[in-house]
């Protein structure tokens, strides 16, 4: 019995947007673990984070994923040591969904992808896409599916923020949401980042040579904020330097080797038009205060990470206050780590006992 | 009598840089305030912050100040505030110097400088600068102006870290030195956000059309670290609002409207070669812990402004600890304000008492 799926497809003839406009055969890429119950309702659902993808857990090969950017890091799955058998998210218990999203370039439609009436791809051309475009895109997904309620809803960074909006919209259909390393709320720095980054890309159309190198820099503006810079200081190697004159007088320390490096690996997993289609949806995130009461009957998790400088723990015990002050069944837990806003990717031991206990 | 000069120039035939480059027929452009006394020990040097000029206390115009990049903030010198007859850094008393950095924009030899040998302007290809030669060359001008010893040497923000390395270059013309919002080495976030505008600034030479924005973009990415981002989000007004679609999905909120209009109002009175040139000696900024033991018998001051998120208060303290080991008779104040890292340019009562005490 096979409970660990490849990517497989979902395909929506026309979805509405949020801003107003069409999209039109869109598809959905995902992957399950675990198998659904015939009631339906032992399904967790879960948001990757900005440049994360579907392939949730297990092995994944280029050949299996055809079409789409690649390099080494995408052949274990992103939560392979938070999802499987008799792991912190049982798929021996649960029917595991992960998605991606759509603006995203992994398989799901986004800007590289054809444009049914032109036939050329969208590239930046592709319609704004909404964070809640995205979750309506997998509300759909779970329907077909066949699953009837969400035993929990899970997401780490931006996944977070989608997590918690989707249950804002089917309020009814979710028991548990679990935000780690996320918020509630665009802050002014990661508005200001998001804006950099922007611009770059935007530049990008403006290059006459090398075009690449514009996402490399955006991901390393991005990439600061994911980890822990003492860390960064004390860890980045020498062996790492840069021997080239690409910019002179700079790339002399292992640290901005270390981050020409995150650049230059981005390039080969990500695309441009992608990359800026979800940074649009995130810089557009501006979920209403009030709605927030609709998670009355949502037990709700909240997981800070006390060295993250992406979403702040500041912002986290924010988000605690207004879900109390909303009668939201609230638990916080704050993890003490040297990672950083990765933490949730690099230490499953970390959040093992207290996501166990949640869930 | 004339206490006030309008900007001079001092000529070096030749200045071997600390690269082993030489550099020929180099100006320092240079205000002086007050009068030197005939000991020629009463007299303070003022280093400027990254886009700072010699242009320190009161007003300037742009015909007096030809063939350099100008906007009105240039109108009004950028320690008036400070510096002058009565004022906290007393132009009755002391013989006040400050200068242009060599590399910079204002008048001293730079990138946009015509290199003597070509004719034409060095633009990027303009030797690499250490903060080292801006020193020595500030030094030169110091022994033409007649000055036999400094009372004070005092420095702002990158002219912190000017300051400090000039007294250790010259321990026995110094009795004081200043050193605000400032510190002692470069710290990684300051490198990272180096390295992201340096990256941005050479890839405008790949532009098509375009050029002038890649040069806002990398003082948006500084700009964000001189301001509170508390109070950015507070203050920002939606008047500010873009309703141009420069870049689609983004300059919808006023605090992105803000950075982009801090972004556009630099480059009216900057260069992307300049600026390239100063972040590069910022960059290569590298003080041996021993030399400051030569500060022995200079008498220090360190300031830092608790919002401060460019040079943070956490680097000034360590900076007392080893001005402390050194044996460096030292005072250390932290500035309670709102207004982070610009607070020197815009609170002179916060500083008034601490430094006139000091001085």
């Amino acid at each position: 019995m096979k409970v660990q799926s490849n990517t497989s497809k979902f395909y929506i003839p026309q979805l509405k947007l949020n801003s107003g406009e069409t999209l039109d055969d869109v598809e959905v890429a995902y992957t399950t673990y675990g198998i659904l119950s015939e009631s339906g309702d032992n399904a967790i659902l879960i948001f990757h984070a900005l440049t994360g993808s579907h392939m949730l857990a297990g092995q994944f090969t280029k050949n299996d994923n055809p079409g789409i950017p690649w390099n080494e890091e995408l052949e274990i799955g992103w939560w392979s040591d938070f999802v499987g058998p008799n792991k912190i998210i049982d798929t021996n218990k649960y029917f595991v969904v992960c998605a991606n999203y759509i603006g995203g370039c992994y398989g799901s439609t986004g800007p590289n992808s054809k444009n049914p009436i032109t036939d050329e791809s969208y590239n930046f051309d592709f319609p704004l896409i909404s964070f809640k475009d995205i979750e309506v895109s997998q509300k759909l997904l779970l329907d077909h599916l066949g699953v009837v309620s969400l035993e929990a809803v899970i997401g780490p960074s931006i996944g977070g923020l989608m997590a918690l909006e989707f249950c804002t919209l089917y309020p009814s259909y979710v028991n548990k949401l679990i935000s780690i390393s996320s918020g509630y709320k665009l802050s002014t720095i990661q508005l200001l980042h998001n804006l950099e980054q922007a611009y770059i890309l935007d530049l990008s159309k403006d290059s006459k040579f090398r075009k690449q190198e514009y996402l490399s820099l955006a991901r390393m503006i991005a990439h600061k904020t994911y980890i822990s810079l003492e860390l960064l200081s004390k860890r980045a190697k020498n062996e790492s330097l840069y021997d080239d004159d690409l910019i002179e007088g700079f790339l002399i320390s292992p640290q901005e080797s270390y981050m020409m490096h995150q650049g230059e690996k981005f390039i080969e997993r990500f695309t441009p038009e992608s990359y800026s289609s979800i940074i649009k949806g995130w810089q557009n995130f501006n979920l209403e205060m009030e709605s927030i009461s609709k998670l009355k009957n949502i037990n709700t998790l909240v997981i800070s990470v006390d060295s993250d400088v992406c979403f702040y723990p500041e912002e986290q015990r924010e988000f605690v206050s207004i879900l109390e002050n909303c009668k939201v069944q609230t638990t916080y837990r704050m993890i003490e780590s040297t990672k950083g806003h990765d933490s949730f990717l690099l230490e499953p031991e970390l959040f093992k006992e207290i996501i166990e206990n949640f869930i």
